[in-house]
């Protein structure tokens, strides 16, 4: 990747993760226009499909310049685990947007339209918290309280949405469909918080 | 936590990770509880609740002073691997009380009770196991071995419920919530298997 | 294990995974014999679990051996996540087959026919790349880009199986089983993925 060539070493793999996380927001903005223009839903799978593959493409990268490199900026074993959990977030926005259309749903539901939102907000805040990892830490726990509260609120409407699919639910068929696709969004905000508990551990140790 | 100042510095992440088993033993309890108690199911899960999250701040206090402490009395990674264990021990039996409480079940069945008995059983396992790590490990790898067989009693057991769900529960929402149910409580016994290898690691790198 | 007494140290951990990589193999041509020959299917199963049995165990002898060496042929925590996702392989075969069993399935499927076929050919390929860790790493990309481009055949069969359950499917306890059972083969395609890459990454540090 010769756009880094002239960039001190350390910072190569900061840019690498800031390109990395900006296509997790590509993705998570893709995921609610989905839910908000479902005529088209079967087009912007097809694209979100696109943003997830160049995704496995930068996780690539870093796992190759890691092995290749020497002096990392920050411990190896967290440059692996924050690369494979971004990556996690991607399969995960992937996934959901894949069941939308593999299972035939006619409608979006206004819990999917949350959790899409909530998603959205999530990767906005791992974007910028992973901006601060070159960037000496300012300002920077305040993203992972924010990625918390967001874990929280995405666990209550999921929790809610499968309780109510349970009781008014009758087509064991519909029930299946949607406690697993609410289930894969919550996934996407479970990794957003795994991503925050990784920053916040290198935080730590370079404090 | 002021409370381990005056304890030589190896001590301290022993008399963690004691203090997180007690309290995995407690949440063990409450949820053989709710099954035995069941009028009182939605009380008990509040405080498994409460107990999940002193949990993950027990985990959270671990890491902290992972990050912070240059020795350790074994491995780093070891100490990580061993507290997210232990934190997901906790973490699961939570969800399986949760969706007891979520689903509406209207009564226990016999295969939930003695699931959770043997939960209760592995995680006094656990428990044993942990303290021996500060105490030269003597009869340490009885506890383990009797972690092994309570998992292979719950994978019996687990197997068996699912397999007389599919042959006699015609109402497949029923049968959604009941095996998911099982298969959530044979995921606690999993992990303190999981637990129970990372302590066997451990012990056989500084025997 | 005194049949490793002769060889150099470093030969004796190729020499482990390589007879794990064979039983593998094997797992997943008694996995295709049984939905081959399905009158059979449970006999095939109790062999299908006594390989998974030893599989365990050779799992165990490499992590023993892990823990007892100080020189070790590549990155110690890449040995250890090679044996562990070796084990997944044929736990997840087992996994599979037993839900075949289990679920009370009357006749196999000729997409998991297909599935079965392509876990096979990404089982061997598997162990083909294994056997070039200790061999110059010849052609052994191939192997890898082979193992990705079956990854890709069993998803796609794999999702078209799913889409076409919701769509035909009336019985939902059917569906349930089917949906199930599509699910853990492709998990053991995705897990001879992980292992590649990991392959690859030991491969790229000490190319």
């Amino acid at each position: 990747m010769p756009m880094f060539g002239l960039i001190p070493k350390e910072e190569k793999f900061f840019e690498m993760f800031k390109i990395m996380t900006q296509n997790i927001v590509e993705g998570a903005k893709l995921l609610k226009e989905m839910l908000n223009n479902f005529p088209e839903r079967q087009a912007i799978q097809q694209k979100i499909k696109k943003i997830e593959h160049e995704g496995d493409n930068q996780t690539h990268e870093i796992i190759k310049k890691l092995n290749k490199s020497f002096i990392t900026p920050f411990d190896r074993e967290d440059i692996y685990a924050l690369a494979a959990t971004l990556d996690d977030i991607l399969d995960l926005i992937d996934a959901a947007s894949h069941r939308i259309v593999m299972y035939n749903i006619d409608h979006p539901t206004p819990a999917a339209k949350g959790l899409a939102f909530i998603i959205l907000k999530a990767c906005e805040s791992v974007d910028k918290a992973v901006a601060k990892l070159g960037d000496k830490f300012e300002h920077f726990s305040e993203f992972c309280v924010e990625i918390n509260s967001l874990e929280n609120e995405g666990d209550r409407i999921c929790h809610e949405s499968i309780s109510e699919l349970f009781q008014n639910e009758k087509d064991p068929i519909q029930l299946i469909k949607w406690k697993e696709i609410y289930e894969t969004l919550e996934k996407v905000i479970d990794k957003c918080e795994d991503t925050a508990n990784i920053l916040e551990s290198v935080v730590l140790k370079n404090a």
